[in-house]
């Protein structure tokens, strides 16, 4: 039996904020102490969280690690992302398993669910779980949806983008959908009409529009919108909810508080590129702005308030990051001539909580407990980690932050951990990071320093979806 | 020292649900123990708490105790009226204090707030606090509005009904408002345009329109809407936030939706009656529609439905329960000739949570921690009752219930403890019940019968407005 | 020269209502006389109109004569169709021709276009233009709608409904689109998600459930909703304005409302089995419901409303019919076993006029001069037909009717002309007919009489579309 | 009998645009001939229309004309301010008159009506009718509303701004559209909220805020959006129309859109200045901006494309002026030192056609149909003057313009013809102005020189509201 004590700190839930002795054993929350008891002891560890805020640890729901990408792949593999993710206070991370194509065909879910379980295997810092991506919806795969859930793979994804390679088409989305109201499972969408966006494309390239920025320009809002409603939509027929994977528009938005105001279970993320970054960064000159590529597209500047103001209502519950970093020498570089080639994705996940905190709680737009809410008990109660994780609350597992809510650092690579050639924050200063972090009872982050191991992490069988 | 253990059950937080202990020492929460710890003991009180709920105590912020109105006087005192609550498991209320009239003029808020604490102090069975209704704005008074959120009155409620009586022009309102965002107060508005209301009243009784169900047809939907609309205008241009109070229909959800969504600070309430009754209970023949006479009056059935999808939504905040009482006999028989003679109110402390559980929670509405936010967490936080009250966290006020979720009862007014001839839900069977209520560490009903006594409740200083 | 003289009727156009005689020299309205003034004289014709309305004929730019489906064929032709239009007032349609699919290919827009004025030449009553479908689009047939415009075919439609056959998929969709901005073309839109459709059409079949009814709950209205909304998209982020055909919910024209409300040039047509008729002539028994087989389905009764208001406000600018009739027996009767083989389609090419002008005009939903405009002025101005047809202008085609408001009559099969077995209408009273007709200056109806010959209708080159 | 060919033009109404001969008998239009036809002749004045436009002289329903407001009169009287509006190609007025007071307490309609009879008797160039201010809403002046619509005055005012002047309450406002809807009436509104505007005023005061752009920031859009959508719910209780005067902001207009899409007979009209002006004007130096103040204020530049999309769409149906000039010396003058004190208004009677010609047809936001049902056809048609006015056909009034829609001319104070010493559009270039003018078959402008006479003009009884 392991004991710790976290002593002196302020305890912030997605609720509540009150000073607390927070008693692990093992691998669980085991007591909570206010002013008037004292904790007896004695206990194997104790950490000093006096001034800092004892936080649970941040659920990034979005990550592509090791991940094929156009022919190169994700710079960070679970080694390396989930170090990081650890270094910056994620203590849980959902990534992207995906439905193998084979010589033109398509494989079964479970040789890709296989396959990266393999990847992740003895490698992780912190514990994982997988969303499924479905390429294709055939009899099989239906068939197989109900036994990935069976094990604890309880998300499937499906894109409405990138027509020929993973769009699939409504009716196969529909199956989905209606096979995942029978399960409990939760389909979560790309959402961008890849067909307009690809003749979009098309046409810029043989304008000669091959620089980065036409990336952005290709891929209109209404596009996002449109796809977002339709996503909407479908789930309504199937009597489904939905999830809308990295919202990054206004009028996207728009179409999530009209599902939302009539009561539908309807439920997106945003990520901290379109909160903080905008079109302006894709148009940097000297092909810097292919640093910049993801899809959907960084939006323009004013759109930033406008996904604040959907965290503040609750018509946006997650913030996710989308982790897919490719390093811009030898990876982004491949599209030097055509923007079309460029890998899409941007490194993230070490960086969310810090620039959250930064510029969502003391600058004022949401509260301690939005923040915690939407890094980590709304991601774990919409894909079945919660109670496990996502709160501290007794009984949890110990996934926990000493968050120092003070700390001024900046944001460069050579300092952040995750592999990669450039950080799209370079030089940003921010204040807020987590002095201690543990997971599952164990101390990974002391005073900043990892001092865990891979293979630290675990697997995590996630429940099927019962949110309301 | 009085130290107390509820052992066994499940605590229920507007965010979460797990097996735990709870210890209060005092009046206080002091220390949670999960299954992986032992609360050591000894403890004065044990209360056996397997196979129940350990709930925050319910807040009703909307309640008129000892209340004169139109010539008599809400059948329900302090001590009645909060011993009912205590029974229901309601452990705090927010009464309004009212700036009284003298010989046609107007007296100050001071003298209207010592009034009520005359009315309550010594009698309470649980907590109380007051809203301040302003019934004249003048420089004066304007002035005094600091004064009184010094003491801890730190909101205050203003009506757009009742012209001659209680209404203050949107003007007044404003200025109200202006110094509300200065205060860090909170203005809650009756919203019912009473102008063209007056009107169509004067009319029906002209055409001999004079049973209670014209209560309801002379105050029309749109006047509410249009109400909640203006209110909120006047609190965007003052730049403060605004409290609905008892909103009753679906037009008026929708202005509070527009508002909402576009992130201003716009909170609303609704009550049972509008969730439960309808205006089929204004017409019941023989004068028994007299019974259901409040205002804004029962509207129709189906927007029952839109009232739990805004609860459920989360754009209605709060159920609290307008409690006030009049006896059918000689109290809603003055209006026997002319249904705008009958007293406005209905009795309802006692009945909130398990109308609320059976319907609610127990029907899939909402969910136990949806329930546990509309009846305490979010009311306690919107009225600055928080941290104290609203949450079980460690260091929080010792306000809990043992609830027990599958007690089965028939709802009539001779089981109840409200101090009225009737109960709008006369034998309705529901299920749901507290089994024990704890006041600030106190146990004040045990197994259902009541074990306090008068004077157990404190007047509470309400802290600012700080809620986002 | 042939002149005629309209004596001491009341002229409608979609603004003006003025007593006037009209003056027609040849196929051309020549001068209006007011009260003031006395036409000269002496003329070839004079139609006494004393009492009667003289508005320009009805203009119908849906209908499918002569028109493959499924195995079989549209029962009216366009010597039986144009002549059944001719007898209900209208005086000019616009047909679809139909790009042909040949051994599995597709053949050119050019083929399909010569195949339908074979079928129409020679045979047509009154004049008809042509709109194309698109089934297939490609960089020849991008190529061809330039050729198709110039020879006066300035409008094309796609499918989203009907996967594997009409289907076309949102980029082409989109490229025509795109096309049309460039060449002044309208795209028209059948708006329905045929993807989730054809699988509810499949589970049902496979469950056993082959009445026609099932059609109907296989449609649902979001599925067109759906449709709308992404129709608009598309045409937005091409530049071009759209039409959406035979809208029929309620979901849909909140699409419409929307788009219209942002300025965005989108238009839409209604027809009057969605006016008139419900999902309960769906579910008629002993396979009577046959008869109400139609794409989208018909609604329930209660969005009847919303359509009119739509027509009210002008959200709606149409009326068309969708003409497209098959005989119970021996066509409809195909789907006996299987509603998915019912041929699609209604008559109604006749019925429109009347049925629109009882309960429109008659009934106060719409004044004459909105009668006018969504059955005439509007769709000219929408199709290029303006300002040859669609008004009563001096220099315009005299297509008039001499309407005699008051004329009751009954609707049934056996009375009208349309060649099939049924009236959706049969044994519906109405009050409002034409007692004359006249298609460019030659009268073709005369006391209700058809007096025309096959051929007097002209094929009509349409202009591009230029309506603000 | 005099009889005029108007030759060669090409007539544009509010749906049709055609060459065509117009002939006019006394003061009526009498025929019309097409190319197919000649006119026979001979007449007694013939106007040579080649290249220009033939249209229905311009309906201004909205000026005040000797105005007493505020210590002082507005600078035109009935024969200036008439003789100026024929210049600029309006042929007809509806002015305002006042119910007064006296000696503190309310006059009657009746005196109020009889006073406007004596300001514009024998005077006017042009026809003119009346609006009725209701200042003050008692069992009288209910009794007298049926009187004054007896004789021709068919619609009201009432105002929500001006408290303790002209401001009536909710009650008061509600009580003359329950009288409209029995007499077919007509109520416009002033839609600001007055309350909190003044106190916004008197804090601006007192702070030293005295300066004309203080008048705009004192006025918020959301007091306007406020009053509006206050407004519309009055009026849908009522079951009567209602119209919106002078819509400046996108927020109102929002409201103006909410209420017609609902299929409410919702009518709002805008004025020049808030197409073509702005804050910015407001903002001028050196007491520049007092020329620009009148109420509701200018408004952000942005909210212009608002407005245009709202004539776009039909959403706002009428371009009036709101003329009410004030001299800038002597009487703007007289808010030197305090912006309150300004006489509110601005000159435009002359300006509207040329400007919206302009911007409007020239720059391609409407079509030259819609130009003339803003200007003409829609207000005669909600105000009771069509069909005599407001349109082109036989047996209508002959008011009528020769327009010229490549006349190019400067607006300047000194060329107009308004008695007052500053142009709002001071040197702004516009193209389109009326050669000649014709009110009720009289030629009173001649190649754009006046040659009328005072008292041409008469006065107009209007018909009572059927619109729909």
């Amino acid at each position: 039996m392991l004991s710790t004590l976290i002593k002196g700190g302020t305890v912030v839930t997605a609720t509540d904020t009150y000073a607390a002795d927070v008693v692990i054993i093992n691998d669980k929350i085991a007591a909570i102490f206010g002013p008037e008891a004292s904790p007896p002891g004695p206990w194997d560890i104790t950490i000093d969280a006096v001034g800092k805020f004892v936080m649970p640890g941040g659920i990034d729901v979005h990550t592509h690690l090791d991940m094929p990408f156009g022919g190169t792949t994700a710079s960070d593999d679970f080694e390396s992302g989930t170090r990081a993710a650890a270094h910056g206070g994620t203590t849980c991370i959902v990534d992207f398993a995906i439905q193998p194509k084979n010589n033109g065909g398509h494989g079964s879910l479970r040789s890709g669910l296989d396959a990266w379980h393999r990847k992740a295997e003895g490698k992780a810092a912190i514990d994982y779980a997988f969303h499924m991506i479905m390429t294709d919806v055939t009899d099989d795969t239906i068939a197989e949806m109900g036994r990935v859930v069976s094990e604890g793979v309880t998300s499937f994804k499906v894109f409405m983008a990138y027509p020929g390679a993973l769009l699939v088409d409504d009716g196969q989305i529909f199956r989905t959908m209606q096979r995942s109201a029978e399960l409990g499972a939760l389909i979560c969408v790309h959402a961008e009409n890849g067909f307009p966006i690809d003749i979009l494309v098309e046409e810029a390239i043989a304008k000669g529009h091959t620089a980065p920025v036409y990336h952005g320009l290709t891929r209109p809002e209404i596009a996002e919108a449109e796809a977002t409603h339709r996503a909407i939509c479908l789930a309504e027929m199937a009597n489904a909810p939905v999830y809308i994977v990295h919202l990054s528009a206004e009028r996207s938005l728009d179409e999530v508080v009209r599902a939302r105001d009539r009561g539908l279970p309807v439920f997106a993320e945003t990520c901290p590129q379109y909160l903080f970054l905008s079109d302006d960064d894709l148009a940097r000159p000297d092909f810097e702005g292919a640093k910049y590529v993801c899809s959907p597209p960084l939006r323009p500047r004013h759109m930033q308030e406008d996904l604040w103001r959907g965290l503040r209502t609750g018509n946006l519950q997650v913030v996710s990051t989308d982790h897919c970093p490719f390093n811009q020498k030898g990876q982004k570089e491949m599209g030097k001539n055509n923007f079309a080639k460029i890998p899409n994705g941007l490194p993230g996940v070490e960086t969310r909580l810090s620039l959250l905190w930064n510029s969502g709680v003391r600058q004022g737009r949401i509260s301690k407990n939005r923040f915690v809410e939407i890094t980590s008990t709304a991601p774990a109660k919409i894909f079945g980690l919660y109670p496990k994780k996502g709160t501290i609350a007794v009984g949890a597992d110990a996934d926990l932050l000493i968050w120092d809510g003070d700390k001024r650092h900046t944001l460069n690579h050579a300092n952040l951990h995750m592999r990669v050639d450039y950080s799209p924050y370079e030089g940003v200063e921010v204040m807020g990071a987590p002095s201690h972090v543990i997971s599952r009872g164990k101390l990974v982050v002391d005073h900043g320093q990892y001092i865990g191991k891979k293979g630290d992490g675990q697997f995590v069988k996630r429940a099927t979806f019962s949110y309301i």
